[in-house]
């Protein structure tokens, strides 16, 4: 197994073992609430999932976040995911494709398109990696080997500084993601991992030509915490535990994104774990709501468990729509009962 | 046992004996408090809690609200509350009519006005009948089964959800209500059944004739939380949970309803526990102050227990006036020391 | 022992043995914090506590709040506060002189003057007494058995009503209150005894001619906890319950009191522990600084004991006028240091 | 050993051994947070930590605060921090010299010069000592005897209440601190030691022509509480605990002083724990961010320990300064990205 196989197992295992969700911090959904519509005026079965993410329709507004590939296991978890998401309609992302760009044997565990013919499936790379030789080329590769209709770019400044021998030459780096942008023939967007993203920087990566923003918010996983599980550094494990509440909530991100950039397409993630925080992400202004760590367990375990985590996460969603009375995707991205909690 | 008396015995135990109660969610009171006044300048034994309710004249702005019927036990619960009401001069109303409208023989469980000649007692069904072949004839039918003055249809658009083979074609609904108002010879009101009813919707229901609303606000029972119980599928179970902090706190609903329709008789309901609470309903802008399951334990275990309840209340409600110097209901309602406690 | 007797000595053993204290509540002193000066400009041991009541000097401005008195132990204690009071130079308030008015062998459990020839001394009386047959001459005499300087009128509206057969009739209480605030040669006050005097109802009373208030705000001592232990009627034990949260926290009162009625004197009262409560109370507005429960044990236990609370509340007191540069009272009084905590 | 040996030895003990924080009182850092930047344009390795202070480089922005010295245990902790912070470019300041200033023979234990040939040292002694006998010739000595860059003065008013036999005249302290500003040589600042110096009592001390002041705020060590356990007498033992919360939070205290006195060098300090503090404490306006108390029990402990310590301190500042895409100490100070936390 190599170096980078066995960081992504390792990522794996403490994500399903050790409390990675940061402390004092939470994705600020809380601070939302629907308003209860008594009277919704709308059949419960005639409400309607179905929405468009850069043009293409889906048949959910629900997103499986990029998470793994690369080694057995993951290639396994990859799969798995894929069918389901392929069976009830959500979009995809794969994990940092970075191992399989440099060693083509890996291709196979990130090629969810394989297994998932219909949806929008998306790749991904560390953005920092352009500072490291990864170029346009590289990037292609990284869309083709998992059959993607586009790529993402991972910003994760933090996580670099307490991995390992981390890449933290973020310097120049949004010029070098321009060319990419430029370069490519699909959409790329830019997410973090768990601290967000605030409205000036998706400004800054709109102009830069960027097609969409993943906020992939605080308040879920944190890698910091995550890091500090794997550090061998007393030091460094030391520190990483004074950014245990660093992050922007994601609830804040969303909001802050979609008024900076509101011709770019949005995906709320970070910290969701139902559909009624799928719904609240909508609602302040998401395209889409991805869910990440959640995933991870039912995933593993079997088909039957993420089958039925999808399936809730569903209702739940849909019962939030009926709740307040709307019966599609739009009407409640506009609905006017998402509230912020009085203190 | 017919599928509807279990369903009603099985809700009855599940509020005696599970926590049903919302979680992360409250009824509101508590963000009020009265303001003291200490030189009250009345008597205590002459403060009056005679009130009017739509143009008739009540003992006391009480009400035991919707519960129950259709079974034995339920029919023995609805006597021993019946005649209480009667005694203590609280206005009642009974569970969902609907099983003894489709089955004459369960008519007797419903039937308070046999122990209580003199006080309102109110008929319920649930409006989603009207989407699945009710009309005005059964709504007389029930107004009849209960010997009621007034019928109230309940909205409850979630517990439906959660129900097995719930009732959810909530479409058209409205129009179908205002049809029973325009048809009935007495008064229809609109109920909620835990989520409440905010200022817009009330509207909606005025406009359509509605003579009087029962918030049913959030901080008391959730159905969500009941009907999770009853639910042999995992799913929906867990589904339940996400919604176990939803809906408007009850004094959010008083306030808003009775700023949305002035002219309109206001019932305020939802998590009731004491006169305390009674006194901040009636302040907010209620008529009536409803008590649901508080009263549910004390009416199973006995008439002492049921009465010493009523009793309490009114004492409660009685020294709170006091407390204010407010000497009769319409001085409590117009009261200016209701005021927010600050945070 | 008679009743009135008894119910004195219960009153002692229960706010010694139970939790009497409101719950929900506070004083709002903890709203409040002093900002520091680390530059005081001044020598800690010239800071000076003397100041004036209604004309008087005083060599502080605390207060032994009105407790007890009519029976054996409660003349102990009467004994034992006034000793200490004289000795430090405390004003000293006595409990309700009513039984001594109505059985003349009790007066001597009420002579505080004996002990404490040189500081203030205020007699006490129920209000609604003046309902009950009392007026001036009654005034007159509780004056004359304490050696008072002045008399103090207490309300306890919600005190009687969870009393057994409490006097209840508050009707008409504000003209026999001006009336003999006109007859009586000497100062007339009135006080609560634990739910607080509002802004509103200091304007009334000193309107009627009073000549000082002390507000006896919520955050202390709660009567609605005291007589739930007493009460032997389960239904007005329920009752009381709903009442431990009720009245004006105590730094509420002063700064309304102040605020409505300038020229008035005011004291500051209700669940003061410290003597940097006692600053905080002078601060908002209170010309003297009321101390009632905290000091009854020590006065139980023994004069070093209660000596030492005396002085640890001086040393509190003196402290916090250092920690913010005030050397005087009356600059305590007119200090810019306190502010409200923010949230 | 003597009386002041004895003193500082117990002084150090108890900061090691018990809980001698302040209690409901918290530094105010917590209310703030960084803004994440999730494009931190700068490259990791490159973020520099030179600043300057009083006109001087310094290699870091961090500082030892003013703690011991007098006694052999306290010469070799100060040895030990004089050596730690050669060796990483932190300032460091010395306890009070004046055991030195009185004893000669004591002088060795404040001497770090010798051990830290280039950072700032600060001399430091207790303002209300210029109250008895002290003049600008003994603060001379005291600059001499630690080998100093400068002096500071601290005001510890409430200490020196609760410390048997305290120096308590701090009348006219202003006009002398002036006296000895205009005497010295070096720069002379003033600091507090755990409660706090405001706005307007910087402005007070800048114009008496201070160079610098350290606020020394609360939320970190509380004499009130280190003094409490050394008290043989039980008043001022109990007297002491309702200061446990007095004194104003660090951060309140930098962004004031910042405020007030523009031209000012400022230090901020009191309750600092990591180098998240740290930055905190800069971008709300500090010059150096000083660490007391934290550095105590690894200073005791080895040389290996206050390293670790001091390394994990400066990594967490540049963690927090990648994070937020600040590369420089003057961009730190002027970052946007330090927001208030909503409550
Ligand atoms: C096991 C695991 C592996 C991940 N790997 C990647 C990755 O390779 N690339 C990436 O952009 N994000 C990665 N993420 C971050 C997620 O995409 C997501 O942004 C983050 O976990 C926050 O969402 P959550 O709170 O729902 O987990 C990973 C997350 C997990 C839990
Ligand atoms: C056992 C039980 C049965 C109920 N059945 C009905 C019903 O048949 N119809 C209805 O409108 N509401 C029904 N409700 C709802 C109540 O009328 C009330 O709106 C709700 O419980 C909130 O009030 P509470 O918090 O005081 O219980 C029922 C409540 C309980 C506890
Ligand atoms: C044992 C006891 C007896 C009291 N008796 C009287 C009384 O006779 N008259 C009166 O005006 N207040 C009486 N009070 C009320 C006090 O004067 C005071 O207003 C109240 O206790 C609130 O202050 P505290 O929280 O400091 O105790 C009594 C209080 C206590 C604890
Ligand atoms: C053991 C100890 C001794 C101290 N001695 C002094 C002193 O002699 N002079 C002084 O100005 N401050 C002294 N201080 C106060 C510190 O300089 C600092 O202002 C205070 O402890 C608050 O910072 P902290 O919370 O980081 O400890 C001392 C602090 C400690 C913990």
């Amino acid at each position: 197994m190599g170096n980078t196989s066995r960081r992504k197992t390792e990522h794996i295992r403490l994500c399903l073992e050790e409390q990675v969700g940061g402390e004092g911090i939470t994705t600020g959904f809380e601070k939302y609430r629907f308003r209860h519509n008594a009277l919704p005026e709308l059949n419960f079965d005639e409400i309607s999932l179905t929405t468009t993410f850069l043009g293409a329709a889906v048949r959910t507004p629900l997103l499986i976040s990029s998470m793994t590939g690369g080694s057995e296991l993951a290639g396994q978890i990859n799969d798995r995911l894929a069918e389901a998401a392929e069976r009830r309609g959500w979009a995809m992302g794969v994990g940092s494709v970075r191992a399989a760009v440099e060693r083509g044997e890996l291709a196979p565990t990130f090629d969810v398109r394989r297994k998932a013919p219909s949806i929008p499936v998306i790749a991904n790379l560390g953005a920092v990696q352009l500072s490291y030789g990864f170029g346009a080329a590289e990037c292609q590769r990284a869309v083709d080997i998992a059959g993607a209709d586009m790529l993402v770019l991972h910003l994760n400044s933090l996580q670099e500084v307490f991995q390992p021998e981390g890449n933290t030459a973020f310097g120049g780096l949004l010029a070098r993601i321009e060319d990419v942008c430029r370069a490519l023939p699909v959409p790329v967007g830019v997410k973090e991992v768990g601290w967000g993203i605030d409205g000036a920087t998706a400004k800054r990566l709109r102009e830069a030509g960027v097609a969409f923003v993943d906020v992939a918010g605080a308040g879920g996983t944190s890698w910091s915490q995550v890091e500090k599980f794997r550090s061998a550094d007393p030091v460094r494990r030391a520190a990483a535990e004074a950014f245990a509440d660093w992050g922007i909530p994601t609830a804040e991100c969303i909001r802050e994104v979609r008024a900076a950039v509101p011709d770019a397409a949005l995906i709320g993630s970070g910290g969701l774990n139902t559909g009624v925080d799928a719904a609240k992400a909508l609602a302040l202004g998401a395209d889409l709501a991805g869910f990440g760590r959640a995933l991870l367990e039912p995933a593993v375990h079997s088909e039957e468990r993420l089958d039925a985590l999808l399936e809730r996460v569903e209702l739940e969603l849909r019962t939030a729509m009926f709740g307040i009375g709307a019966g599609t995707v739009p009407a409640l991205r506009n609905t006017p009962r998402l509230v912020r909690r009085e203190v």
